[in-house]
């Protein structure tokens, strides 16, 4: 096997309750393709949840519009916040969960993922840190996107934003990167920004092989978004300090 | 609320071990945002497996490549087979779990598929049914798109094909009508059959407000697939029986 950096091999997923299910699956669905590859299938995940009772996309009250449909979807997790094992790779998806995070109680998330960036109570750094659309909200509440430029989902774009007041936010992404943390756009922008992550790190031919697989309609360019005129959105610069 | 047609409520989701998650993610994404919406909120899902157990995309043994990650991916069911009740709308998703249908025992699932497809057992026949990938193989060997038009995965579009040698594979197809049964092509492709699906029954500004809001690089035709010349597929004719 021929790799251009090193890959990683730990990744985490973490789950909250009110998580959209494609921000998961489009970046998971492209990584279990090269887990399955030869060179590839020592990569391993954890699926973090605060506790370890099943995790649903459902409403989280007192919502309850789409109960019966989108509640009825459980994941279990692996580990919980506390037991979380090392990880390289941390994957942050969005939801309505995480929508008011000035209300919804997501502080030991938000903490876990600036623990973990960052590397503290004697657990390494990650190596890389994505989120898929309002999971930049998570990152941004965490303080580790400040002086960063970042995305998220379009179609509540300033409501996210706000989370990230010394944030430079790019508006006409698919997905930004700055340093090692890579945030996409709303929902199926997921998988193209691991898709690009993936590119910078291994063989072009197998991540082309990767996509064709799964017949994914593929941007290939981190401007490639229509989403971003379709709602009309522009860059919102950071507040001074 | 406006709709073109009635609107189906109790859809099903056939999970076996080795499902295929974006198979699943892409059709479940799209229908959650509709679940999410007034008028369209009591919709239910029960996601039925063979047993209660959870149920995973990982390797089905003897294989074991990409264990560590896939394998970790854990779904709780809501029903079994034989606790599964009415169901409107059946989705039947692909992946390696359901690729060997000669080796790999999924017999119980694809009599369930049958027999719900054209009611038995004192139980309603289903009003439509949808298929993405080499699902359609699990459709295939139930017998019931022997005389029919459909279509599967490109990349192993003649291994999935040969479980229907009644059926008329169509290879440029991002999805495939046949009276009530839609079948998708592979993995990405269950997303815009739905969408299709769903723009046949409801209005078109609820379809694009959906499709808008997760952010997806739409397939508005039916025949608006790359990935066949890509694998340079072509139709299979039905054998005469």
């Amino acid at each position: 096997m021929t790799t251009s950096k090193p890959f990683p091999k730990s990744f985490g997923l973490l789950l909250f309750p009110g998580f959209e299910v494609l921000d998961v699956a489009g970046p998971i669905e492209i990584l279990n393709c090269l887990a399955r590859r030869e060179g590839y299938d020592d990569m391993n995940l954890s699926v973090i949840n605060r506790t370890l009772d099943p995790v649903s996309p459902g409403p989280v009250p007192p919502h309850t519009a789409g109960k019966a449909f989108t509640g009825n979807q459980l994941y279990l997790p692996t580990h919980s916040l506390d037991t979380a094992p090392e990880i390289d790779v941390l994957l942050v998806p969005g939801g309505f969960g995480a929508f008011d995070l000035n209300k919804t109680n997501l502080e030991d998330y938000i903490d876990f993922i600036r623990d973990r960036y960052k590397g503290s109570d004697g657990h390494k750094p990650l190596k890389y840190l994505i989120s898929v659309c309002n999971g930049a909200g998570l990152l941004a509440k965490s303080g580790i996107l400040d002086g960063r430029r970042a995305t998220t989902n379009k179609d509540f774009w300033e409501e996210v934003a706000a989370y990230g007041p010394k944030t430079h936010w790019i508006a006409k992404a698919r997905w930004v990167t700055d340093g090692n943390i890579w945030t996409t756009s709303g929902v199926s922008a997921g998988a193209d920004g691991v898709i690009a992550w993936l590119a910078s790190l291994i063989p072009k031919e197998i991540v082309d092989d990767v996509v064709n697989g799964v017949e994914w309609f593929r941007a290939k360019d981190a401007d490639n978004d229509p989403f971003a005129e379709h709602f009309g959105r522009r860059d919102i610069a950071p507040v001074e300090a």
